[in-house]
Order: C-alpha cells, then sequence, then structure tokens
C-alpha cells in the first residue's frame, strides 16, 4: 500500500509544537566538533532518538568522536543509507541576535518565526526534521517504505576525518543499500529549491612560521618592535610566500600545476547547467551572504561554473602578534595561516 | 660641597628590603595604557612620590592620560628635565613564570635574585629606581646637586600622543632646563653597560580591508569558505597589497620614495661608531631575543648601523577569520593589520 502523504502532513500540522520542542532539544545540545564541546552527550542523545525511532542503534567508537549507527527494518525489499552529521561549527561569529545555543523562536522578516540557532541549519534541524518525518508516519499507522540505514557521524566539520575507519568496519552492510541520502535544506531567501551538481573534496592544512623552524628571526617570543632594523621576520617571510601562491586579485591560483589535472566541466556537466540555472537565483543568493557582486561580475551559469567546477584556494584564518585594542610594537616570531583547497574530480594530492 | 656619593650608596645598601618594596608596590600598580588599565591609579600613585620627595607637582591633564608634573626645587643653579613614563605594555605574552603585575622576587639563573614583573624594566623599575636614588640623597642629609623638571607621562606605549599638549602648555618652563634625562637601564645580559646613538621616530597604523569598502567579498560576516570559488576574499588582496610593499625577504621596503629623504650616516655618526662598538657585545644581545642571526648575518658596526640608522617597515600584529582551535571552514570578511614605520631624521609623513 503506497504511503498516504496527506496522513502525514495532517499530523506534523496537528503536533507542530511537539515537533517544534524536538528539535529545540537537538539545538540546545551543544556538539561543537572544532572545540570538542558537547560531542559525546549529543551522540548519546541522537542514540535516544534512533533507538525510540525502532532502530537498532548503537555508538560505534573511531579514533576521533563515535558514529551513531543505526538499523530500522521496515520489512521493505530496498535499504537505503541516511547520512547525517550531529556537530556544528563553532558559535564565535559576532552578530548573532540570540543565544546561538538557546533554541530561540524569533521573528526574522520577511520569512516570520524561524528557529535561530546554531545546527537549526547544516545540519541539525535537517536530521531532526527527517527523524520527526519518520515518527509521523509510525503515528499514522503507516510503514516507512524503505528500511533505512542510519550513519550520523561527529566529525563532519573536521573534515570527516575518522569516518572512514567506520566505513572499513562497516562496509558489507553499507553496500546493500541502493543509494544515499542526505537530508540537508536547500532553498534560497525567496523559498526557491536550489539544485546543484557534484561534490568537492577538501584538504584543509596550516602553514605555520616561526623564527626556530627559519633559522632567522625571533625563536621563542615576539621581541620589541623596533628591532626589525636589525632582525628578520617571520610575518613578513610568510606574507611574501603566500602572495606567490596567487594572482593580485586573489582568485588566479598560481601555484605549479594546481589546476593540471582537475577536471573540466564534460558534456554532460555542460547540459545540465541550463537546467541548474533554472533553480538559481543569483541575486538572492548574494543577498544572502551580503556580497554586492561575484567574481568577475559573473551571473548565471557563468557563476554556477566557478562555484561547480572550480578548485579553490582559501584563507579560513591568519593570526600573529598583537591584535588588541590600541597599540603594541612587537616582532612577532610566529605566524599562523588556516587554509584549504577545495578539489574537483581528478586532483590528488600527490599532483 | 659636592655630592658624597659613598654615603648615598651605603644608605642605598643598608635600607634594601625598603627600596626594593617601593619598586614592588609601583609593578603592582598596572598601568595598561593599550589596554586602559589601571593608568589613573598609577599617575595618582606618582603623584604621591613626587610631593613625597617634597616636589612641587601635580596631575596635568590632556586628551588622553594625565601627565605627572613635578618641580623639585633643590636651589640649585641648574635645572634638568627628567622625563619618565608610568605605562607599561600589555601582560598577553605567553611564557611568564611569575604573575606579571605580582612583584615577584625569583631566582634567575644566571643572574641571582631578580624582581620580575611587567614594567620592573622599561621602565616603572627605572622611574622607582631613580626616585629611590633622590630619597636616598636627602636621607643623608645631601643637596640633590640639580632642579629637577618631572616630566612623567602615561601614553608612551600609545606613541606619546598626547605629550605634545603638555609640552605646548609648559613650554617656557621647560626651555630653562639645560638638559633631559630618561632614567633607562642599558646592560646586556653579562651586565656590560651599552650604549646606542640616536633616537627614532614612529608612525603607529592599522590597515584593514573588508568587503564592505573594497565593493567585493563577503560586507558584514564572514561566509562558508566553499564560497572562495565565486567570492573574492579581502584576506588574500590584504596579502597581495602587503607583499608589494617589501622584497622578498621583508627587509627591503619597496614603498616608492620610503628611503627618498633618509638621513644616512653623517661624519660624526660614522666616528662614533667605532667607540659604541667597543660597548657592544653583539652574541649576548641576540642571545637575550632568542636570535640566532642578524639580517644578513651581519654583526659589529654593520648590525649597529642597520639597528641605529634605518627606517623601517614592521607587522606588530595580522587577524582575521577563524584562528581558534581545529578547523572552520571560512571566508572572512575581514582582515586587519598593525603596522609601525620607523622613522629616521628628514623622514617625513608626507613624503
Amino acid at each position: 500500500m503506497p504511503l498516504d502523504r496527506g496522513k502525514v502532513f495532517t499530523h506534523i500540522d496537528k503536533n507542530l509544537p511537539q515537533h517544534i520542542a524536538k528539535l529545540q532539544e537537538l539545538v540546545r545540545q551543544p556538539s561543537i566538533s572544532p572545540e570538542n564541546k558537547g560531542v559525546r552527550d549529543c551522540a548519546s542523545l541522537i542514540l535516544s532518538y534512533l533507538t525510540g525511532l525502532g532502530a537498532k542503534a548503537s555508538l560505534e567508537e573511531t579514533s576521533g568522536n563515535p558514529v551513531v549507527y543505526g538499523n530500522y527494518d521496515a520489512g521493505a525489499d530496498k535499504t537505503i543509507v541516511v547520512y547525517m552529521m550531529y556537530d556544528t561549527m563553532p558559535v564565535d561569529e559576532p552578530g548573532w541576535r540570540v543565544d546561538p545555543l538557546a533554541g530561540t523562536l524569533t521573528d526574522v522578516p520577511p520569512f516570520g518565526r524561524c528557529l535561530v540557532a546554531r545546527g537549526a541549519f547544516n545540519t541539525k534541524g535537517e536530521l531532526r526534521g527527517f527523524l520527526n518525518a519518520c515518527e509521523s508516519i509510525k503515528a499514522t499507522r503507516q510503514k516507512i517504505p524503505v528500511n533505512l540505514l542510519f550513519v550520523v557521524e561527529g566529525e563532519e566539520e573536521l573534515g570527516s576525518r575518522h569516518l572512514p575507519e567506520f566505513i572499513s568496519k562497516h562496509e558489507k552492510e553499507l553496500q546493500g543499500a541502493k543509494a544515499v541520502f542526505f537530508p540537508f535544506c536547500s532553498q534560497d531567501r525567496t523559498g526557491k529549491v536550489v539544485m546543484y551538481l557534484g561534490v568537492k573534496g577538501i584538504v584543509f592544512f596550516e602553514l605555520e612560521l616561526d623564527g626556530a623552524t627559519w633559522g632567522k628571526g625571533p625563536k621563542e617570543f615576539g621581541i620589541h618592535g623596533s628591532n626589525k632594523a636589525w632582525v628578520d621576520s617571520p610575518v613578513w617571510r610568510m606574507i611574501q610566500a603566500l602572495a606567490t601562491m596567487t594572482g593580485p586579485d586573489g582568485n588566479k591560483v598560481t601555484i605549479q600545476d594546481f589546476y593540471r589535472h582537475a577536471q573540466v566541466p564534460n558534456k554532460e556537466d555542460r547540459e545540465l547547467l541550463p537546467k541548474l540555472e533554472k533553480t538559481f537565483n543569483d541575486a538572492a543568493v548574494r543577498e544572502e551572504m551580503k556580497v554586492d557582486r561575484f567574481i568577475g561580475d559573473s551571473h548565471g551559469i557563468e557563476a554556477l561554473k566557478k562555484y561547480l567546477f572550480e578548485p579553490t584556494l582559501n584563507i579560513n584564518g591568519i593570526a600573529s602578534g598583537y591584535t588588541g585594542p590600541e597599540t603594541k610594537t612587537l616582532l612577532p616570531h610566529k605566524i599562523t595561516v588556516k587554509m584549504d583547497v577545495r578539489l574537483v574530480p581528478n586532483m590528488r594530492r600527490t599532483t
């Protein structure tokens, strides 16, 4: 018997406060993997959700954060893997109008009443929303139409560094699935559904230079700035090194062979681009990011091509010396730069 | 009657605990001008020292921190200005073995028992040491041999930005003095007295770039790092701009006309350099700073020439994006760079 979605939607509408309360419960539980804050408690909470749904579930340990693994047998023919992540980014950005871990419902014009919290998007909201939907199907005494193999990881924001450990242990079960589904919201600010194409890889790394490693400049601590006259500066050296990596606009990467193996859009990609463009309102995307223009004032397909197919070299953060109020004359001994490369197909770390 | 210095030294030796206690009292009073911490309380403390010595003293207000001004009339023919500073740098460096504001006496091999504190050197230690000496002269019922005009400022670490206000008000009195004395320690780690030559000026400034000012890149907040493919990066742009300011080693300044008007060592300077070299143990200076080599492996006169006569462009601090533990993929909207130029004679801000 096919699923009666009308019944499910009615159930959701009637039980909205309870559904929202569950979203709030999850976003209130910190799980900030870059700061190792609340991560294991959140894993336990997710475990209780999966067992509550009726899945056979467990915490699968890795060398890092545990993966919550759950098998929901709906008695169906087909099985899909539901990939989820329970960790979030830090909450240190300025500009929060609400406590990012309070699970606050607040009016956000022009959208109306919204849940504003770290993880409300990307992706605790989507995770709990999917489970709410599963529970609603069961509450209307219907069957979930596929078996679900939940893989809920706690290191997505760290680059999923220990997920391969889990996968190699459970490869056989996972290979029995027909597809992988990652619940993720994809609307622009006008409410329009946005479709993208393809996935990039990431290599995250830090460049650090200090006088001890370099053999020039201060080795152990910052010294008085007047010494720049006779002492080399690791900061200046790093800036000169970084500057060789891009063109003057900071966009074209000038590292040797960086683009050499990168796959360019193939025939199928090029055919799909005009279809994708129909789902894409570039003004809405830029408004959301508070960005006046894309690189080179590109629009439509030209912009999508950059976003989907170009590898990048990005500086996520840079820190050296005294950065507090007013002045402190200092020749710093160390500089640290957090960088990432987004990889497109055929790029390899060894190229 | 000439001053009997033997009597003074004997008095100091006999009263060492009291002398040290006075040093401790002063370094325990915070006066961190870059953070505006304890500055005015410290000015009041200095005022009490000057009136305690018998000077006619007052707090002279400026648009910033007050100058403590004191006139000690010794009944002598000559007057000298004693320039002092009562403010210090922040205490945020790592590696403190003692609380920097606790005024701790501790063993520091190979030097023995030392007062280790923010301001113990540069220059609360020297300030209080000078006053201890003055008090010791009086305690031995002798006369201080010159009249003292104390000018004790609280913004040295901010570039003495409001000192000109004070000077223009008191120009006439100050011009009556025969010389200016700045009590300052000048020994290397072997105990050898070090003499330097000349004084540089400083211009301190911040370079800040954000997407709103630039017209490209994120305007209001950092966005997800994956957007680097289609959004310009203020951080990369700043790095490219900075890189144009020096040669690849970060030492030679390539800004147009930077060196054009800078005065090179004159005949008298060149005659003095060999004399200065006799007071200069370059290995000891480098050991103290934990620096293996001076720029270009220079030594002796060659190194002194750089230190004394070369203008510099230094980066005191740089900050952008996420700099906490682990990773956060971010395309930052803003970067801030704290820089200073050390000026030699004939350089002007307008050149």
